[in-house]
């Protein structure tokens, strides 16, 4: 667990504006949270010098782009121990953007994002059940998303 | 299954770098795909036109401002009828960004962030489990997120 | 349990060819079956009026048709005795092709053809989930379909 | 994903009718779907280039031919990528009718239609479990068959 | 738990036979537990006393009876505490042979023996799931009984 | 499947009687049936030429003799092809009285009576889970039988 | 997340011997950590004052006294939302002496002691399963505690 | 099963006292269970020398010495007779305080208490997970422990 920085709740304010919308112009955060955009300048850099800010990612219309399925896999590995090896075997494919080591059935929980079922065929049998050390997935397709959004970080 | 927009290698090559950071100058992306910070322009403004985009999100590191746990949440509901009301009420809930209806054993997959594991029993038992409709949650907690990346577009 | 009928192998090779393809020439039949064209002619009236034979079904492509998705099904009843009313509004659900009534976790086992995700969506959300006396669906996709004919009677 | 064929209203409704019964002669199909026999035949022909035609299969009464148990299994694999020796393996034993790569629980899906309990233990136990690479298969024995009928290809 | 009767290892080797054939007379019994025949009868006297011997019963063979099924049943009830409703409702039931109260994932486990699976389909659907109280039964039906004994009471 | 005897209701009428108790006089036995005593002997004596009959079985009251604890466990075969060597290895374990290969979640279902938990412990510790070819057991614990009777044979 | 008390080494050191051993004298335990008795005193009160320290418990072995079973139970909730009123009511049940609110399957984890399976039988079906809220409860009997001792609170 | 003791009420009653609090006065004790003191300290030494008290521990309040965090963990083994080796190896971890073989779907069942989810997510990969024996865990995390005292143990 690591340090809590102690921002108050202009700060906070400021991080759930721009994690909504990163392309918003200072000058509109600083006037929707009743500062000057000189304060807001001066606190983006305070947080981004205290490592709490990351990037900025562009959102994308995935099914625009023809990439029609999510799908969440839980994994079972040969033996648990196993979980480092696997995980640098799984960065190695595009199609896998989420992977977690989690408590429950499974060992790790991985999503994924490809065209097809087709598509997703070849990833699990092609791709990821080859790997090393992973006994057995179990798929979950998504057929609908029907929240995807920000954390709002909860006021003090 | 939504129609695909004949997008071609330098829209896709453009894309993929912005969906990493989002602030990268135009000027520095024309540089990498090989084309005038004009073209990027131009391709962004068609892609925009198209709907493709949708915005950017600032990145943070959520442990960092105090948020350590990250759990996933099976839903099990009394009739699986009732999953546009349950959705409506899990989307009053800031603490989740995440909730697909998927296949497999469980109705709804869902995604919460929380502070500590007394604030995620306040989320589950006097926020979820008390919405009309659900009548089991199995939760998952991550131990360790060891992807989390944006996806990287196919060329073609 | 039914009787059954005392078929010879000439029978049961007349139905193998013809469960394989319903079209072949009753000559074609004779001749690799080693008997004349009238013995085919007489043993497929006797097995019609056995009530052996039901009728002939066109195999279509239903990939190349549109129909990406095949998906099953277990259903858990809200009481397993609600199984016949059930059964007959699966019926009114023209993708549905396939119903069981199964040993097992599940009360019931469904087949289902559908176009994409978004299609199988709403199949199970709008027209299943809302019957009466289910409770719940486990969904199964199937990526590929590797083994799919009709069965070689055994012979005596 | 295949590419979709334009088929027309006609052609469905002509397909419609054979996949239920694929002897019914021509004239009859023209009648029903308001077309000379002609068209039936020119689009017969069309669609069988285009390979959306497989074959037509007689369908028997397999209770009244003494093969009393209809059985699914769902195949647990040593390790999920030896799907492909598997299935080649499956291939050779008669008694299998249909055989799915699945999402959910098991990384495979398989019909069997046998003569009793004591023919399907033979098969199990004989032909399926000694494959190299199956670890366990769990059966449901379906008591009842409910529906069984070719899928109604929806009009545009 | 019930008081233990301080049998000696003369009555548990006299129960040992006559557990497995009832019908061995008292003097080959004297014979191969070296006592006399007339130690064997007052043997049994004092046991039939006690209240240890319940009688004896005449074992056939289901099978060729033609009762080729057995099914054990897992009953999961819609509240545990309407077992003994249940119990009373099942005992009216002549194929179920076995009925327990036990720990893990069901309520209730259940002995059936039956003809085929469509008497199996009739016991299910018709007599046990209508019971009130079973929400849900879980079947798992035995391919081959390969023990099937008395206890061989172990010696001090 | 066997071939079914052609009894008739009074033959299935004697056995229904010595199945509940071996030990009734064939006097008393006939009485109730309607037949003379000679009948009873007759139609007993040709049952037991068609090998129906296999024999008598002294039932005791387990409990009483300190056997408190009846077990069923569902046993994972490492591969479901070893069920023959384990099932000869269970033979040599006298307090395991039924062994079936059964249909659903385990490969083998085994009914065990021992002491205690102690007793059990040790049985399934020492005895059963070194058992070359199995890999796991799942153990459910009879806390009542609540029925426990021969099967009444339906008349024709 | 309560706030953590800055013990130091001396703290920890007094704790985990009195965790093991209550009723050591504070001469022994000041030897064993190198302090003198009158510093053991001074901290065990600012630990009691500050709360950490609750009480002493005397450890008897439960299975001289006769209460031969351990068992685990995991709770099925009709709703999650019943999990307090279900609280209050299990706190009224003696042989009831842990109780967890958990992530995974299960609502409610819950240890029990009883004296054997006839009592374990007892407190399920008339005590915890008329419980207004308990869906269905799965029962883990313990065959043999292996491991049972206080935590030994790592150093700094 | 162990030979039990013949204690009277006023045993039962001094043991309930002390099992909730240890450090009671024995006159205070007396004086609650209508008896002198003197009987007080006979009958404890009469109970130590029967080996039925085995000691006192302290008990302290976990989260606020910063141990957040109490995990349940069902354990699969690879074989389960490999589980006296992995108990020896499981006591050489300090936040491991009980162990059980239990029936029911896992072999083994372990407490373990331990300060976050990142030092919990240590425990198990880096101790657990690697001992020789254990296939996979399944982990259960303590939300909240509703209920945690010693067993009053019944009057006779």
């Amino acid at each position: 667990m690591e340090e809590n920085y102690q921002l108050d709740n202009t700060d906070l304010a400021i991080l759930n504006i721009l994690m909504h919308d990163a392309r918003r112009p200072f000058t509109e955060v600083a006037e929707e949270v009743f500062v000057s955009p000189g304060t807001v300048h001066v606190r983006m850099r305070k947080m981004e010098k205290l490592g709490l800010i990351k990037n900025a990612q562009l959102q994308v219309d995935l099914a625009k782009l023809g990439m029609d399925i999510t799908a969440f896999l839980g994994v079972y590995l040969q033996k648990s121990s196993l979980y480092d090896d696997v995980v640098t075997a799984l960065k190695a494919i595009p199609e896998i953007i989420d992977c977690h080591y989690t408590t429950g059935a499974y060992s790790m929980f991985v999503k994924i994002v490809c065209k097809d079922t087709s598509h997703l065929k070849n990833i699990l049998h092609d791709k990821i059940q080859p790997i090393e050390g992973i006994e057995r997935t179990e798929t979950f397709i998504s057929l609908e998303e029907s929240i995807n959004r920000p954390l709002s970080l909860p006021k003090h």
